[in-house]
């Protein structure tokens, strides 16, 4: 949950509370934990909030509020606005009872294939956060700075493109590979292939570099 | 990934298979596992893989084919036609090397939120199988045989409705809380109310037979 940005956790009679092993598994969100609350009852839990989503692994009909995650969770996150709402998670084997299910104003069923339909409940609980984090940024997740590739350089401008078709051309020729007075769809290929890639300018240098180094070899000068 | 409907699990170097602590994790999906194909190498494991799309925490830049699961799913799915395709990740420490991830031919990133954004393994692999689960499905999932509600009935008609508003206003009319000659606005809410909860055949009975109720004790007679 932390990962998509959520950090209000409420257990309702949790076996065990604080635990161990839960820390353990928390790594990074141990504060997510910390600041848990706990109550004995889901009313307590719910209350103050003006839409909850109860999570069901089979599909119930509680009106038109009900359905996919991903149909329910920009509903959801306009509601948001008017105050807190809740996923709502039944424990890992029995799920939410009826009563459970009833308090909330919408049930959420994640689609599986038919006959095997039961997430861990870990697995469940980063599916309905990760909706509900893409619906909350309209499904254009933000361009994470600082994390960007290690990779990429700028891309090849046309000019630096046409110098490594021409390169690539001569060197063809000169080797034989290419008779330019039976062209045949070559170029065409070899220019799909590139455009298709989109060149980065290190790539381009790089392959004019190969080239050059053929040229070399086979005491072809650069003309 | 199973309940995405995968069934193709290929360990590459595992730290210990088959492993009893596997086995009790993957309550009902053990076939899954005990058809597991073990490989020294990723390269065996994507031998006549057409296409593979890695899982890296950080953005990378490998070209048109990388971004969120949500546009990458489409298009592998597309690709399946041609032959099987690979989800590839990393373990849960460290992920995928440079060398790996050039192996494949697009790399997939999960949004999360800036500030933490380590994805347990296995819910980075749900995540992903969902998405290219919903992609299989072209975002319309089956609605599922046998796992219908127990709460909903037959959707009320038109005239089962008219005959809740019109019983209802006579309630209001003879308990004096609505006056016909003043109606202002309250049929039109009451309406309102009604029509966004879909009325189902069942709850309209429940409804008019609280009403009827009403009109005995009160000593009104349905008219």
């Amino acid at each position: 949950m932390k990962t998509m940005g959520l950090s209000d956790l409420r257990l309702v009679r949790p076996a065990r509370f604080p635990d161990p092993e839960a820390e353990t598994r928390a790594t990074g969100a141990v504060d997510v934990l910390a600041a848990a609350q706990v109550n004995e009852e889901l009313a307590a839990a719910l209350a103050g909030c003006v839409h909850a989503v109860a999570l069901s692994a089979r599909q119930r009909d509680l009106g038109p509020g009900s359905g996919e995650p991903r149909t329910l969770m920009p509903r959801l996150v306009e509601l948001a606005a008017e105050g807190p709402v809740a996923l709502v998670f039944g424990n890992e084997t029995s799920g939410l009872t009826n009563d459970e299910l009833l308090a909330c104003q919408s049930v959420a069923t994640i689609p599986t294939v038919a006959d095997f339909s039961s997430l861990n409940l870990g697995s469940a609980v980063q599916v309905l956060c990760y909706e509900a984090r893409l619906a909350a940024w309209d499904g254009r997740p933000p361009v994470a700075e600082g994390k960007t590739t290690p990779f990429a350089s700028a891309p090849a401008t046309h000019d630096e493109i046409e110098g490594l078709h021409g390169h690539l051309a001569q060197v063809m020729t000169d080797t034989g590979f290419f008779n330019p007075q039976q062209p045949g769809r070559l170029l065409q290929k070899l220019r799909r292939l590139f455009a298709r890639a989109g060149l980065e300018r290190d790539e381009v240098n790089i392959l004019r570099g190969i080239l050059a180094a053929t040229q070399q070899k086979t005491g072809h000068g650069r003309r």
